[in-house]
């Protein structure tokens, strides 16, 4: 097995580099720190796992997972490469390079929604809704060009090791993805901090084949994609605040319409 | 009408110290920032108000609605004092000084429920479930203890201005709030991130007299306090995220419970 010692490495500074998203697009890589989220891409992604990056205390916990990781190189590492690449205050020492390419799974006979997220900015909503669309049981969650990148350190952070239970996908024009997905049978469901809009108490989806677009924090969704929405709903507000945070207001629609 | 030119100036510093919990609590006020928060306090809780510190600028802005504020100081304060006293990367120039004891409110006819916050530590998560409470009617939010003082300024950000609109309290044990509340008629609804506790769909309040606690971060709701509650809920795991966030959990129980 490699050690790198050195924070001066030359393989360390390419590394280092992922934390820029210029990097990130150009290696179709991310870097991705924390052993709750690495053991979820060892037991759920494997293939996606490039590099394993450990301090030797953490050796022996990774060791016979990372097996299970045939294409990833496992790189011992001292605290001193640790400093270098650590985003957290108090890093564990365990880091991975990571594929982002979504994989391809196939169609499933029980098709499940779609989260759409249209210039959603702020790294812990877009992250905090990823790991909240798995638990709701979503396929996956595509991020438009214009909001906050996919794989920035604090986005991975919040999705606490869900990108490895969904597909998270980024596409160039949100507008053509949702008319594709409208084309292949899905219904496509707006929302608007609006009382005029369709209250969610009243809309049911008629199947699991639904996409459901968030918009951006302070503008919410872009009309010219409002108005090519099948229907557009709204979450009633029972008190006097002006409106939800966003992935609060995902939470609620997303739990409401699977439940419903 | 008042004008302080120098952040040195002594009232200042003084107004400065309320960015630390110690003297939050020794004068029983917090420092607020931004023009949508002052907005509200304006609008529904005038008589909390003690200072607007507000930049020639805005004056014209505040100084119609500071009329509400009777028992406000209204001060001009300069650029340079706003760096002093801003939290924020991009200070709007508008603070006030707020009492932070709650405002006893009459019983209302229609009971409406109340969120607990078991030792909540994060800042953004405490303040977006003040918000969301506002939003899904509930009558007030209780912090204990051992967690995030409510008064932090993270805290009060994320609130949006809906501490005008509903109670927040901070009390010093719980379990005795707690069971003060069953006394007087309320259920004690707890939550587990747990499959053998009560799926929320089984569950419904008998009416809006109901207290809902949510737990630490890492830890959930003390053991101790789980023992007393009437039930203990937990929102359901469609997929494979192991939990939620906390102010996610909240948000889906307070509309769930509130839509039933």
């Amino acid at each position: 097995m490699q050690k790198i010692e050195s924070p001066k490495n030359e393989q360390i500074k390419q590394i280092k580099k992922l934390q820029q998203k210029k990097y990130r697009q150009q290696q179709g890589r991310y870097l991705l720190e924390g052993w709750h989220s690495i053991k979820e891409a060892l037991n759920n992604q494997p293939e996606k796992i490039k590099l394993l990056l450990v301090e030797a205390d953490y050796l022996a916990t990774v060791a016979p997972l990372a097996e299970q990781a045939t294409g990833a190189q496992l790189i011992e590492i001292t605290p001193r490469v640790t400093e270098v690449l650590s985003e957290t205050v108090h890093p564990e020492g365990v880091f991975a390079v990571i594929d982002n390419q979504a994989t391809v799974v196939e169609q499933n006979d029980q098709p499940r929604p779609w989260l759409v997220l249209d210039r959603v900015q702020d790294p812990g909503n877009a992250g905090t809704m990823v790991r909240t669309a798995d638990a709701a049981g979503f396929a996956g969650v595509v991020f438009s060009e214009g909001g906050i990148d996919p794989w920035n350190s604090k986005v991975v952070r919040s999705m606490q090791g869900s990108q490895f239970h969904l597909q998270v996908l980024q596409v160039p024009d949100l507008k053509t993805w949702l008319l594709a997905q409208r084309t292949a049978g899905y219904q496509l469901l707006g929302t608007l901090v609006d009382p005029n809009a369709t209250d969610m108490r009243a809309f049911q989806p008629a199947s699991g084949a639904y996409a459901l677009v968030l918009g951006n924090e302070a503008h919410g969704m872009a009309p010219e994609l409002a108005a090519e929405m099948d229907v557009n709903l709204y979450v009633p507000i029972f008190g006097h605040a002006e409106s939800l945070n966003v992935a609060i207001a995902a939470a609620i629609l997303m739990y409401q319409l699977q439940l419903n």
